[in-house]
């Protein structure tokens, strides 16, 4: 604390990402990046804007960007807005779309950073408890006061609330926001998306930290109604007028052309983690149903801390949350198949040795 | 307006950035960006950061960096704060050192996004009205409620505050942070830099954009008390994990290491500088003394409006600020000596035809 802090300053409880360690030869299965490098275009189109005008500010609206991502999912350019990463839109979506005094819901297990933006906006919230299986009901978000904000799939659980049910959120909110985070969507069967037309109050977010292998370049965007999109492109205005650098706003458009190497990347995921889960289970874990590019696994009778903290020191970072009601569980990401391989080597030697 | 938008986003009055068009044939002399291309290992080693590790998020605390931009000043690393340009580090500063309820002070005539991120955050701000000269009164900033922030060189008039006057300002305000905003400090005599070991309230913020040449990449960074840079680092880490993504943490470093390349633009900036001014006034206008990149002037007779959209329809962008009492001046960015000719070329067919 300092008294050169301003309230907010002191009031905020940060978000702590996944460790970041820099050493070659760690297998990092631990924040949900993707295994398979960008498409081969994206390097291309950076390359190319490199040599142009990086001495030049970017475009502020960033409206090539905003088309092509419009264009991918038939809607239009003021249908879309884009951030420093999902977590800058999120925050930006918090910004103008809740309100202090009123009090918004999340899942009680979630994306974590959700109760950091509330408390540093002063946004009161309850956290929704969650059925035995993890599984939300869609219920508990009906009327919500200020708002409501999930993950789908959620996280780091994996599970898939389906279209018909986050429909059924969306209209029981008719006078409220409801967000629908999507960072793990392209793994799982169908996109919000096209209820966007429809509803004036959704606004879907998504990232191409994940399916599109851009984590390094911070790009996220919103797919919203015009009205929901002027708000968030007018509180971006009076924050900083160029969220994107140029290279980011060419890569991910570059990005966004390669469907081909997009679908085949993404299959590949989810064969992969389709295997890990069997693999996982005949090793004694429960596995939670995933419809994201991670498991979310609980083993029968070795803690969770004790296994994460053994496979880190054989150098294989994965994720646990030093928090209930999840102490006893891990999420791992799932890598190519040569990865999984490494990991299972790895597993299985520890497991052998706790026996 | 939007029944959906908090009253944070109805509130706001956004900022508004110099025109960036796309065209091929367009004199760019708006938005204060360098003229000459950034130092060659910058593309480099983005090109070397790219063939890395794309897909992996960046350094959440972007320690390499801080550590070069430390070095260069002869401060620690956690003397250092890094962000997504000068302008989030702003927005940043303002949600982590003001104070609802607490009025701030910057001058009248000064950089038109303070009061932007003053509105957005709710903090009570007082315009100071500058000297007939535009030289800012350093008297006026002592005891202020709620803090203190002025750009040095101010902009857009281009005028500098020597540093004794700004540590006299910084003095008479020990229990609030100062903030000076050096974003064109580079082509002025001195940096406040050298205080910042001395005054735990002095937070100094600077930019890669202009003598850098990186406005296209979005680096910007605070120099202050590590408990201001830990205030800052506390709000980031509550609203966007990874501001600054792998590409442009690799450029800003590349950068910062070529000294030879930076000291050598910047004077080229400043020798046209004074060629220009002294043009100008053989033109027929009133030029502000400027220590920045770019130049404020205001001529005898024809009005800054009509001479802004006349250069514009030939093809070379200014800056006006349609805004008391700053209506009748002309911001014009220093270009290199090839640009200005142009300009001057253009100029004198306009003045011309005027007569």
């Amino acid at each position: 604390m300092s008294k050169f802090w301003s309230s907010m300053a002191k009031r905020t409880e940060p978000y702590v990402p996944g460790e970041q360690l820099d050493k070659a030869n760690i297998l990092k299965l631990n924040t949900n990046e993707n295994p398979y490098p960008p498409a081969p275009a994206v390097s291309k189109a950076i390359t190319k804007e490199m040599e142009r005008t990086i001495q030049l500010y970017p475009p502020p609206a960033a409206d090539d960007l905003r088309q092509s991502i419009a264009a991918m999912y038939n809607l239009a350019p003021d249908n879309v807005f884009v951030g420093n990463g999902s977590d800058e839109v999120l925050a930006f979506s918090f910004m103008a779309f809740f309100e202090p005094g009123r009090t918004i819901r999340f899942p009680e297990i979630t994306y974590s950073f959700y109760p950091v933006y509330a408390k540093l906006f002063h946004i009161p919230f309850r956290e929704m408890p969650l059925n035995e299986d993890f599984t939300l009901c869609p219920a508990d978000f009906f009327g919500a006061e200020g708002g409501v904000i999930f993950p789908n799939p959620n996280a780091p659980t994996g599970i898939y609330l389906s279209l018909d049910q986050v429909q059924e959120i969306v209209e029981n909110n008719p006078d409220q926001v409801v967000i629908i985070d999507e960072a793990y969507i392209d793994f799982a069967p169908e996109s919000a998306v096209s209820l966007v037309r429809k509803y004036d109050n959704l606004l879907v977010v998504q990232t191409m930290s994940k399916s599109r292998s851009l984590a390094g370049l911070r790009v996220g965007f919103a797919l919203g109604d015009p009205t929901l999109i002027e708000g968030l492109t007018r509180v971006k205005d009076s924050f900083n007028s160029y969220t994107l650098d140029r290279l980011a706003l060419a890569g991910a458009k570059a990005s966004i052309k390669d469907q081909a190497y997009f679908e085949q990347t993404t299959a590949n995921i989810i064969r992969t983690r389709s295997w890990v889960s069997k693999q996982m289970e005949q090793q004694g874990f429960h596995v939670l149903p995933s419809q994201a590019n991670f498991i979310f696994v609980r083993h029968e009778h070795i803690a969770a801390k004790t296994l994460y903290e053994q496979l880190k020191a054989a150098n294989v970072l994965i994720r646990h949350f030093n928090k209930q009601p999840i102490t006893d569980w891990l999420r791992i990401t799932i890598g190519t198949d040569e990865d999984m391989e490494v990991f299972f080597e790895k597993l299985h030697k520890l497991l052998n040795e706790e026996n």
